[in-house]
């Protein structure tokens, strides 16, 4: 069985972007922009796969994963995704910390069925 | 105001442990497990801190934080963790992904108050 929650990565080396996040109040035009965000993001040369997971708090940690440094900047400075990173800051985010990392040894664990 | 959430760690290099998992069924021995782990973790040389975030669904992600990836590898081993890691694909884990990363780069976000 396929679990759609983990991303399908590649034998490593890859990097990962592990973009941990605070929200203020809840604002309906940030689940629209994060959904529209991801199908961007999937479009763009080196992603891998994402991986989402947040508390009811408002705290909640992504980690997208991509093939290269050089496809981590040409995301970042995407323009659509300037203007959104923009809206993050100033409506969206109480508090981030975005780490990016290469992915040096990675392990899988299935349950055998 | 500190967010006791996120993790505080120093400028990069270091390294970052990616466990992304999705449970089975609940079962409390699981949270007094990995409250248990939690502690252990904080006393091995090392440690940096922890970031925790998990769906009502059973994904969860969770980052802990280390200066150096023999640091990870002397906690992979530790003798009460590799019994808890055991116990782990016998009972509470359906499927996990483990990465270890090495972070290069990490930009922090707080909102002005």
């Amino acid at each position: 069985m396929t679990d759609a929650a983990f991303a399908r990565t590649p034998e490593p080396p890859y990097y990962a972007v592990i973009f941990s996040s605070r929200k203020t109040a809840p604002d309906p035009a940030y689940a629209d922009a994060a959904a529209r965000m991801v199908q961007l993001a999937m479009l763009q040369p080196g992603y891998l796969g994402v991986e989402h997971a947040a508390e009811a708090d408002g705290f909640g940690i992504t980690v997208s994963y991509w093939s290269s440094a050089e496809a981590i900047q040409a995301w970042r400075t995407h323009a659509e995704h300037a203007v959104v990173q923009q809206q993050g800051r100033a409506r969206w985010y109480e508090h981030y910390e975005l780490r990016v990392a290469c992915v040096e040894r990675a392990i899988s664990f299935g349950r055998p069925s």
